[in-house]
């Protein structure tokens, strides 16, 4: 089994649809990682046990996604010097404004790499961990260039199909 | 000495001056508290300490002061079971709102009590506080209705004055 | 039968679903409460004998929710000196931002404990109601760090669940 | 001495002068007015009393000035069937926008005429005091459209000075 | 028949199940009232010609219901003295926060009595009208008081049915 | 003298120096402008003579700056078929939000060019009715093109100022 | 085959049922454009492309709609200096404030006539094309003008309507 | 001369002050770093320039900040695989909500690393990239534990010097 690369912390099992954006991504680079559920607020210690095991296995990247007042990433990143990017979820009554200033406005000393709300935002938290790794790996920086050239044929098969259509 | 019944916890020592009004009121009304600085980011194990500590001494309230994505209020909350007030500072470049949505809205299970922003509601802390206290001490309560009386006289002279000068 | 240790007053019949949570933890932990219908604008004379009553009778904490411009929460605060949880609703049209910053941004003198938005403040303003009977209850205290544990054992189980099926 | 017709209530004496471009309105039409302070949280039975004198003495309106989670206009509203004018003050950190929230979002049943926030707001709450009084009052009306004349004026004024320096 | 009392003017027609909130409340009261649809963009003229017979025919209050940049209230109030309620319609996509501030944010010199947004604040435009026409109209104060306790009587008997359901 | 091109709008004579910003622009690319003071609220009529005076002298652009409740540019584009773009004034307690959602939320069939808020929106004001003349004019397509080349170039030495104090 | 006048371009084909507002416009109006896809972010190659298209062969406007972090109609109007009109989409968790505010706040130099969120926007967008095509064409202003009157028509004939019925 | 491992781009030199606060991190941990001004929409050719540079000197990381309608960092990320760190500038009249959701919220497909508001900001995107450099150097991981220790230490001595003047 291939050591774990990138961890993606949820603080909510109703995230994971959300975050399993960020799960395909990797998979899609072939990148080993692990997913699990652990909440800041209510398993304070399994939280600290997650960074600990991550800083022994030498995880290159952490994703965290939370909702609400989302302290997650903010906390994993206050226990740990891996690179740790947040993904707030727009899940409270606040159209997600609150988990985005909860995730994004971190005190000097301590950064979180912030993503958008929800689905686009798991999704590129996923790619920000590939280009990361990327930065210590021709082989992956190549994949990227061919991911960002697939998704941008598709940009254009689909503006063709549309001229077409006038 | 007599034993702590408040702690007062700032996220960091600009926050001196505000959570000040906090202590004030503690001092007025002859309660013991120990105030200090703990940022959830910058030293987690010490807001562990603390909250250890708080558990050990059977503080009663512990009040949390925190500026930006605010987490301290939360993080404490979720390592004890005593009643914590949350004081959102409005230090940052969003009038504050930031603090307050990450200090407020909590998920279920961990409760916060959010005061309003900067030194209102850092007064209001403190009152707070009081209020917790005096469920189980008839004197505080007869103390907190003479302070309201107070503040209505003082409240009605201000008018008094304001009629006199039309 | 025993003494109401907590009021809940809702300023509408239509917040009744919302507040309920508020009501199973009070019935989890077995403390007796109140629940009750009172509009701070169109009952106002109905809230304050509603806090007369909790004054009269001694209770020990009032929790109270309403939406939009809602001023229960610190109608009811003016006129006691018992610790008042607030909860907002977010029933209108502005994503609940309107009661939240109606509910806490009271004015230094009076203090609302104010919760999240919606059900996960309901649930919290309860909790919080639990942590203050319990400043002065060791058997609550213990009985708080049990609902504590259960909820870290649940949040581990969903995270099992989900590892395993990775 | 002529019988009021107008009070105006604020929240706080810090709040005196942005009140008191409301009463220079109600001064330059000739409306007897009256001038107060009073808290709807801190003295909630001045309020109260306030209000029941308004009702003793007929006053026609009811201008009622204050900040952060601005009640007051709702709670005198709440005791009357005289138009209450809400004139929010933009005293606090999040740019008034509390202030207008708590004071227009009012239920279905008990209305405040919200004006805009601070000293325009307070002017308007004058003029819309006027234009009330004017509707049972002809030498009113013609009163409120030679202001509406002047201010015109005015304005074309300043507009020929400036097109003649350009 | 009867001589117009009140002008309800919406914007679109879309609004008209939202203005009809108004109506039902100045049936209710026997109002005699005239309700049409001009948009300030769309129609200007028309609306200056709605504005025109107002003053004409000696309407006492004009109801404007309008959403997005809702201008239609200020610019009802810029062309007559007539009392001016306008009614933000939450229509848009920004939760009515467009429609609000354009309605309440009125520059000095000509108020918009401004209500909150949809239903609510079309039904408070109906009892501000009310509240506006009894202060020259004691019969009228006397339905409005008949109609608070009412009101009030609703929601204690929600509250009796709620308290007896525990 | 040559005929008007652009004629500017304010709201008030307090965003003179503002709306310096557009004329500046238009100055400096030998556009004929006419600029005064027109409030939509205060001088309605003005505001329609204004625009009639536009309609028959044949002006191409009108720009139009206000405050709060914007409405200037909207009740310009509801009276002339001419483009309108419109500046939205930072100039209340909403850090302008009033105003930016006023100008730009129009309903569909009348369309306002907004720009952003301030002097910024105010020279880009300049810089579009510049764009839209040039439409049918190649030696002004010319001139923007050096424009924004010394602009880029201006830019560019100041980066390499940067760039040499390293 | 006529000339293209108007480009519309979209940054996602997700948006063609909005951007289909403003062909629809410039159909009726017989405009010729061309309408196709070309995102910021993900072929920032292609927009360049078709902005360069768009100065070979003298298109008039383009039209730029993008939701989220809208860089779209920023970037085309960096490229070129056609008039660029922006139309923000609500395509997000933030109710649209996203996309409005990346479109409209552009910093001095680069202006974007943008337009308010979705649908209404989108169809403001083609009718300010159509006044720009205007500013040099006789036969498109009296097109505009019968387009305005038959617009308010059509509120004036749902205004009796809703006479008719009450 | 060592490579550069850092590229520092901001839209304006205005930004400067701010952006130091990067620069010095680097610094501080002997990172190589080139600083400079780069305007998405002024001189969009310069940033596509940069990139290039970026690509062929393979720098590891891209930091760009910029306000108001802040393109820069989404700019860049389109252009490039390396990982970009967006710090949003607080310097509009929007208190910087414009310049970071205009950063934040990339549609799926082209992450940027997000950072809070200004100064903190900067310091934290200087901090993000010496941890993802520190992926894969271990020298550069002790060098960021020692740096979090001295933080912490830091705190802990304001702790003590407000807890010793109580």
């Amino acid at each position: 089994m291939d050591a774990i690369q990138v961890g993606i912390i949820m603080g909510s099992d109703s995230d994971l649809s959300t975050m399993t954006k960020c799960a395909e991504i990797l998979k899609q680079f072939g990148i080993p990682y692990y997913m699990t559920v652990a909440s800041a607020h209510r398993t304070p210690d399994r939280v600290a046990a997650v960074v600990k095991r991550a800083e022994e296995e030498d995880w290159k990247v952490i994703v965290a996604g939370a909702g609400m007042a989302a302290h997650l990433a903010g906390v994993v990143a206050a226990h740990t010097i891996i690179p740790v990017i947040g993904v707030p979820m727009p899940s409270s009554d606040l159209n997600g404004l609150d988990a985005l200033l909860s995730t994004v406005q971190m005190p000097g000393g301590v950064p979180v790499a912030t993503m958008g709300l929800g689905s686009a935002g798991a999704k590129n938290a996923g790619l920000l961990a590939v280009r990361i790794l990327a930065t210590s790996d021709q082989a992956l920086r190549d994949k990227l260039r061919e991911y960002r050239d697939r998704e941008a044929r598709s940009v254009i098969e689909k503006a063709e199909k549309i001229e077409s259509t006038q």
